[in-house]
């Protein structure tokens, strides 16, 4: 979630949290970031989202946020460990990066590191710690943000050529979203409607908690809600939102 | 905290929250970061600890652990922010490094930067890069634990010339504490008894929640309970903890 005003994400996490587990099998981690500024706090558990005790309190006591990046776990390389948890979280330029992954990228072993190492084992850190250790080298100063957008599109698609690279990674301004198999988007402004959630029976009224000016980009692998519209991504194209507007969609192949 | 056998700190922790804005007047944050192997996740919030829900929560809610570094923060250098707040995390060489500091290092502006740059504007952050820097820069590889200790007492005895710099870190392993001008240590290990907290009524009986074996260091600015007795250290000393056991006592002037 992107927007250009502080926002909660209790809705959206409400239908991300009961497919950890609940209905979906993504059940081996869960991990939630949420920006306040250039910094980011993570609250992260190695086990079933849909009935953890810090989901439900996250859920019950909003935070606001202008970025946040949530993920829930099927774990393919790496086992279950707080470690292999996505979002991993770097510092690159004095701000928090935050990344999750969705795919397996089967080579990531071929993946050169530099500054920055995995903790755990799975092919997502690895692939994670080699993608900005390309943008920190890329640059000796950090650049201005077209530059910026243009070297992630380049490095994620080249990781992108060593397996599957669903990736979403906040900078403390932007959101990222790579789409490699499946990536979908929706922003919602004035006029604000009805919400309902596919994976629980849960409807929102946005007219009633916004103003006109509000914007909120929310990206997510398969659609959260039923009666919206999501935009379908293109397979090796990399969308960049800032202040709930798409900036940005460019090859990354 | 540091243990041999997984341990939650919900005893220390209800003491030390009672002094985020109850008990002393540390009210301008606080942070709880908990290690599960090389990684570890915080809790952090740039607000009052003592009446926090959170902080319920993880009293209400344990969670096991090895190492854990717990911080109540009054500011003096750097506004209130989630950036600001203690405890900070880095990675160096595949694990999180964790650090809390009590007191001001007057000219942490003087204090070279590398690879880590300090995301909020506190004193404290600065010196934390700085000192992790010079840990990294001081060796090729990863070293033996000994030639470690003395690099993390030789820069932390340099960075506490400059100002107050009592702090906490941890590596993943072992915990670190350096005294400048307050810090002190108990180790609790069998015969287990009775502890009472200094800033609660509360009191807890050790011997039914352990084993034999057990071994749980804490360390803390100021004694959380009144009836152990508590080992002052001394300005310019650094311990190091592993296993539960003061391994080291290191000069750090």
């Amino acid at each position: 979630m992107e927007c250009n005003v502080p926002t909660d994400i209790v809705f959206s996490f409400s239908g991300l949290r009961r497919r950890g587990g609940g209905t979906a099998d993504h059940a081996d981690g869960w991990g939630l970031a949420l920006y306040d500024g250039p910094s980011a706090r993570a609250f992260l558990e190695p086990t079933a989202c849909h009935d953890s005790p810090l989901a439900r309190f996250l859920a019950d006591n909003p935070i606001k946020t202008l970025l946040a990046i949530g993920h829930i776990r099927k774990k393919t390389r790496g086992k279950q460990s707080l470690a292999n948890t996505h979002p991993f979280i770097r510092e690159l330029w004095g701000k928090h990066w935050v990344f999750a992954h969705n795919g397996t990228v089967k080579s990531a072993k071929t993946l050169k590191l530099g500054k920055y190492q995995p903790i755990g084992d799975t092919d997502s850190e690895r692939a994670y710690c080699h993608l900005l250790e390309g943008i920190r080298a890329s640059f000796r100063d950090p650049p201005k943000p077209r530059e910026l957008w243009e070297a992630v599109a380049d490095i994620g698609g080249r990781i992108g050529r060593k397996g599957t690279f669903n990736f979403l990674m906040g900078d403390g301004r932007h959101l990222y979203a790579r789409c490699a198999t499946k990536l979908c988007y929706l922003i919602r402004k004035a006029p604000f409607g009805e919400a309902r959630l596919q994976d629980d029976d849960v409807t929102i009224d946005f007219s009633a908690v916004t103003t006109p000016k509000d914007r909120v980009a929310v990206v997510s692998t398969v659609p959260l809600t039923t009666n919206e519209e999501w935009t379908q991504g293109e397979p090796g194209n990399l969308w960049v939102f800032d202040q709930g507007t798409l900036k940005a969609t460019l090859p990354s192949a």
